[in-house]
């Protein structure tokens, strides 16, 4: 009996990376391969992924997706698998290509303030090298200590200080990427404008590792600001901590975070703060207007909250901030979160709330809210019970509804974690027929034999 | 004898589009045709287009391109016509799809500070229209009193305001555009965060009418400043200016505005202006901070320039301003004004100031520079006889060599009016092959027989 042709392919890719790659490149250790199989969404795939290319450099990239694309092998590009949606998923058969080891920062202009940095730097790092230079990597999502830029990249990822400095995409200026056959690209510039050509810097964002593999990325800095003003107000509902942030916006302050936290998710952290309130609002202000702007903001919540505390000590902020930081550690302790990420235009807020609260009950689903409220972007999350094998179908069902809420509002099924897996059977609601299609079409220019991530996002 | 093949395409073209479109549509008047027929850039275009288009609404957009998709005659859209890189223009055989009557503002959300538009509405009308709301359009070309939204998304257009507000393609949250063959697709949302699907928003914009016609937009308002603070600095060179400039960022401000003025726009605008300096740099600083922003620029400047001037007051601010606002039609007298729109990484404006000096002696070709200091992108001007009918070659080679420049440099070719028929010739260089020849295949799959503005952009 022969092997299956299945099989052969896979022994001859192998040999070839073997052949073409310095050693320590390739690895087939089981171990291994468990480690980079799954991502933090908790989704398990069907099989175990073939083998993993550390890739240290990017010919290392362009030498495995050469093969792969020769012998239509899937490739899943992997940074630090802290995605929430299974983007770096990978399952029978599947190559990972792991980015995590190109992680030098390969230049710091305080001049020009920005970075040229490899995809496997930590989010944290830069932002720590750029601090330096009284500079910062403006885009923060909570997982910045261990995310890398790569992936941030890939998913566009948003963060708290995006409510006045924008998503990951806000601030990539260029990026190298090795397309599906291991052609290297070069898109954008080092300047902060530039039109020539279309925008592939911007495509290539958010595209879950689905038309090219990052490997170097030119980032904006932005300067340090010289102060910043922190606020936390106590509301009596959801709904009115959702129409204080509105009343925010109306007054004309760009905060450079406001975040919400619901009852039962305070509740979770500590039974002490949920006595505060049924909820609450942080909002930072930063620059040289902070404390004018602060000034504003508690003129605002005061007729509207229960309670305001404000501080300019940065210290004392951290210390108001906790409530959010601790959000999901404290969820995770009641069990396994499903952190759904569903944006409505800002002043539909309020609304969604609300409407999450019925889904919850219909369904007999907790769901716990937290909200990045100037960016209309909530996280529901939904705890399941860990020793399940698979998801309840009410927990399916309900989020099926949140998502079906979120477009009805005129929002998006994800406002930063991406599509990935989890969320695919939504995205044709959400894009529309012809626009979908439009898409597909995209992706089979970068990627004509579907080698790149596939099974993900569109 | 039969017609030649051509005009029988044509004429059949013609009659299906007045069979199709409502009767007030369509235009074939000779004065209309030359009225439509170039842009701001000066360029001259081959012969006389066939006729003109007016589109009221989407569904004329969608008539006009299913016929001339399926007779595969090129379509030039346009708004005012206010491009300065010939994208506009319309030669032998185009039809010229005029978007400039639909310009309804369909909605202001003040609570979720967007506005849905058309394409021909002009964009300082909207900007008064968010202004009533107190809120504002933060893209202000300086075209902004004629120029159209749909070409300043079809351009990414830039402004005064970029330095800190960004782009347009910062504020344009999504659209409707119509593809090649008719299909309308929707892209983007309402929100400010989403990364469902690529972002074929930001790919639109900038793409330069070779795509897809937009035909309604959803935008990003923000609130207008509770305040302002304006500077202007006289200094002893254009390089010192430029220093200046980077002191500024280095101090950690990020003015809405940083506008260079050379010696010889001073010259043309005002003997009196010239007198004071030889470079004028203003800035504004705005939002809560601006007074205290002012005061750190103020400071900075100081020991850098000749003479430093401040305001709060909106309308002597806007008296600083002048010389900037006056720039061009002063030049306009001088001549015919070629503009040219590098870019560069912001701390090599004093370099390039000083490499365009010597193309400019070098090849006796009189360039007058102004610039946005805070984003890099130099405006050489290149004054030219009216009465010529060709471009002189000197002036051709002296603005080639400034492309080599820009791209010397790490900048580009253009920083916001795009490459239209223009700079075409040196887009390859920018791009390089491998992205220049995907950029091709991805045109080929919005606009399969290359009818969307054919000869412009790539
Ligand atoms: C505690 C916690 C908090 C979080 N908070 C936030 C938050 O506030 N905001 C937010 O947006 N997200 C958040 N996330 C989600 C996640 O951290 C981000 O999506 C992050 O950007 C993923 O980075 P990564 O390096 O782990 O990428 P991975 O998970 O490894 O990959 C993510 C996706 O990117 C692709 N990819 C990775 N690297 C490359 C590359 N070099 N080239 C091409 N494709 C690539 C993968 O194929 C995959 O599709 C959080 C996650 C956790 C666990
Ligand atoms: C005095 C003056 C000052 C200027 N200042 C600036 C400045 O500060 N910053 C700047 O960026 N530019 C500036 N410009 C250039 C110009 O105004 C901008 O490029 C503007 O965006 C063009 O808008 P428009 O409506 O006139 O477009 P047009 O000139 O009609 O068209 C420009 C391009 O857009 C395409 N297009 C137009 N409408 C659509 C549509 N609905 N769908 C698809 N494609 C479309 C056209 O095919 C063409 O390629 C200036 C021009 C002048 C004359």
């Amino acid at each position: 009996m022969t092997a299956a042709p299945e099989t052969t392919v896979s022994a001859q890719f192998l040999g070839l990376l073997a052949r073409d790659l310095p050693p320590d490149r390739l690895t087939t250790d089981p171990v291994v391969l468990a480690a980079h199989a799954t991502d933090r969404s908790g989704t398990r795939p069907q099989g175990e992924p073939l083998a993993v290319v550390h890739a240290e450099r990017t010919e290392d990239v362009t030498v495995t997706l050469r093969h792969a694309h020769a012998l239509g092998v899937p490739v899943v590009p992997r940074g630090a698998g802290t995605g929430l949606s299974g983007g770096a998923t990978a399952g029978e058969g599947a190559l990972v290509l792991d980015l995590s080891r190109m992680n030098r920062i390969r230049e710091l202009s305080a001049d020009d303030q920005l970075a040229v940095v490899e995809p496997g730097v930590v989010t944290a790092e830069l932002d720590r090298a750029a601090g330096a230079h009284g500079l910062r990597y403006a885009p923060d999502p909570a997982s910045a200590a261990i995310s890398t830029i790569g992936g941030n990249i890939a998913t566009n990822a948003g963060g708290l200080r995006c409510a006045k400095y924008g998503v990951t995409r806000d601030s990539v200026l260029g990026l190298e990427a090795v397309l599906a056959d291991g052609t290297v690209i070069g898109t954008g510039r080092r300047t902060v404008k530039g039109v020539t050509g279309y925008d592939l810097t911007a495509l290539l964002t958010g595209s879950e590792g689905t038309l090219a593999v990052i490997t170097s990325a030119t980032l904006r800095l932005r300067p340090l600001p010289v102060a910043t003003a922190t606020l936390a107000a106590w509301f009596d509902s959801f709904e009115a901590a959702a129409e204080a942030s509105y009343a925010i916006a109306r007054a004309g302050v760009v905060p450079a975070l406001a975040e919400l936290v619901d009852g039962p998710v305070l509740e979770a952290i500590d039974p002490a703060l949920r006595a505060r309130g049924a909820a609450l609002l942080l909002v930072q202000c930063d620059g040289a207007g902070a404390a004018i702007e602060a000034a504003v903001v508690a003129r605002v919540l005061a007729p509207l909250a229960s309670a305001v505390e404000a501080t300019e000590d940065p210290v004392e902020a951290e210390t108001l901030l906790a409530a959010r930081r601790l959000a999901l550690p404290a969820l995770e302790r009641l069990g396994r979160p499903l952190i759904e990420d569903i944006a409505v235009p800002r002043s539909r807020l309020a609304e969604a709330a609300r409407e999450i609260r019925d889904i919850s009950a219909r369904h007999g689903v907790p769901v716990f809210t937290i909200a990045h409220a100037a960016d209309g972007n909530l996280h529901p999350i939904i705890v399941v019970d860990p020793s399940l094998d698979r998801l309840p179908e009410a927990a399916w069902e309900a989020a099926g509804e949140i998502f079906a809420l979120a477009l009805r509002l005129g929002g998006t099924l994800t406002g930063e974690h991406g599509v990935g897996v989890l969320k695919r059977q939504w995205v044709a609601d959400e894009l529309g027929p012809a626009a979908h299609a439009l898409q597909r079409r995209l992706k089979e220019v970068f990627d004509p034999r579907g080698i790149l991530n596939p099974g993900k996002s569109l």
